[in-house]
């Protein structure tokens, strides 16, 4: 007896912040695996700013979704058939699972978890690709020097918080930038950035020089727009700019809003530079021992914030692009 | 008999485009040199767009010129008295003079000329500052590749024509975009660039993907504006964006445009990095040894735009931001 599955599909592009209507809730017999394949129960799924990108019809690091496929999604969950020789029923791995509660898909797409390291969901957020998005980032891109300087922006999501915690372990100077007092408060007391700034009550470009008297060298920007140039206002000489993501600028239908003070960078002789996490795949087992052992003597510490229900995606996503999430978002999928 | 100096001073900070009341022309005695200075009959005037930089009352990477004081230019000079000992009457010398009839300087300040490598003006311009410009731009910050695909703004002007030029010789495709047909076939024919682009007539984003059908792999930019988003939208995988200026920024009363295209930058993993050519001072010699030689095996050219005259100063800067010049544009004080 088939199995069934429930699935959004993408039903078509949004304009702006993607509304219900441009979703379609399918439920069909859930495939079962051909030769080399994996039949695998979604258990969590991960939500991330970069969704919002692929389901847009432009050329971009990886092709974007078609109207009528299944949203792209990393998930983990709990292999359920396999005829594949590397996996067995009882396992639990990652993988692009999708929006869906079962996945079938090529075993050499899938990563083996080790759930004695971390609880499910951590392998989403701070084990996972945010996680590593922070690691290479900060320490590839940004290469910070002991004493110098690391602003990042979205600061108590799945990446900043990383990339905060991993400036502070490589002896830099954490200077976060938030959304709200309980996330400032989070970052300094819980994980032990110098500095919050609340973007939302304050005046950022006066914070970034009250806080970084000597200037920035490192900013990791996660969100673009006004916060990016009021970083730019601040940077020290020769400083590097880590371009990871930017989500105030992904609904917007005006077009993008391009960095004014960019020849801060001239000035400055500092750099801007963008970073896709997938080009670091071949170093992610060297971040991965690194970061576990972090995790494991709770010198990197991981919050997520988990909504239940595969029916919840189309709202649940929308908590990223309003900042109502607090932690690496993550749909719970399989009860 | 004290000789009689004319001078431009700076009256007011300019709004937008300088406009004559901007500056005062002032007659004074020159001044004579005291212990280790020496008086130079300045003989050409560097005319720069980074000089609008220099008027406006911002923290940047040169102190800004003061109301009252004497405008800041680079040029070329004679000297006529000398209490420095390595400099004696009749010595042709580079330095900071500003825009006036007679400098006296420290000796410490001046470089000697060697008038036998080539005429005085070629000093200003491709075996001057814009030449070291675009070689270390180039070679330091673009890092291109033989067989990779350069773009180069402003392209007929004195950085962008050695930008081009030093491409080809390293074994590039070069590709130059600049204003009006007259520089677009003076680049390909005399200066041996693959192709031009004309941006006063041509679609600028598509012309790009014409020519640079594989990407871009070095853009080279001293425009700023519309050309640089035009430029991002074609950059290549691991592409190197060098900013040297934004002229077509640098009058703006309703604020820098910045590049709404930047997020090309992460999609693309590239990077932008600004320079200020003074950081490569220690490695002149080097630039300008291999940049002469160059220059005697009548590999790379110069072209220079003289006018006449110190009292035509106010408008012969104005050419720069109009396109109005073709080549270097080079003062002639001293008859």
């Amino acid at each position: 007896m088939a199995l069934i599955n429930h699935q959004f599909r993408l039903a078509a592009r949004p304009v702006g912040e993607p509304k219900r209507s441009d979703w379609t809730y399918v439920e069909e017999p859930a495939r079962e695996p051909g030769e080399g394949e994996v039949q695998i129960r979604v258990l969590y799924l991960s939500l991330d700013p970069a969704m919002r990108g692929w389901m847009n019809d432009a050329k971009s690091y990886v092709r974007p979704v078609q109207i009528g496929e299944v949203m792209r999604a990393g998930g983990v969950g709990e292999v359920i058939a396999s005829r594949h020789a590397g996996f067995k029923p009882g396992n639990h791995v990652y993988g692009t699972l999708g929006v869906q509660e079962y996945a079938t898909l090529d075993g050499k797409a899938l990563t083996q978890i080790d759930t004695r390291v971390a609880p499910l969901p951590v392998f989403l957020g701070t084990l996972g690709m945010p996680g590593m998005t922070a690691y290479f980032g900060l320490l590839d891109i940004g290469r910070p020097q002991p004493g110098q300087t690391v602003v990042v922006s979205g600061a108590a999501g799945a990446v900043g918080s990383v990339v905060g915690q991993i400036a502070k372990l490589k002896g830099c100077r954490a200077v976060g930038i938030a959304g709200g007092r309980d996330k400032c408060d989070y970052i300094v007391n819980e994980l032990g950035f110098d500095a919050a700034i609340d973007y939302k009550s304050e005046d950022v470009k006066k914070a970034l020089r009250q806080h970084c008297p000597q200037g920035i060298d490192v900013y990791f920007d996660n969100v673009g727009g006004d916060i990016l140039d009021a970083a730019l206002s601040q940077i020290a000489r020769n400083a590097r700019i880590v371009i990871c993501g930017a989500i105030s600028q992904y609904n917007s239908t005006s077009g993008i809003k391009g960095p004014a003070n960019y020849l801060s960078l001239l000035v400055n002789r500092a750099s801007m530079t963008g970073m896709i996490v997938f080009d670091y795949a071949d170093r992610y087992p060297q971040a991965m021992h690194e970061m576990s052992a972090w995790y494991a003597q709770g010198k990197l510490k991981s919050r997520e914030d988990i909504v239940e229900g595969l029916e919840t995606f189309p709202d649940t996503l929308l908590k990223l692009f309003s900042g109502a999430n607090f932690g690496k978002l993550v749909l719970k999928v399989a009860k």
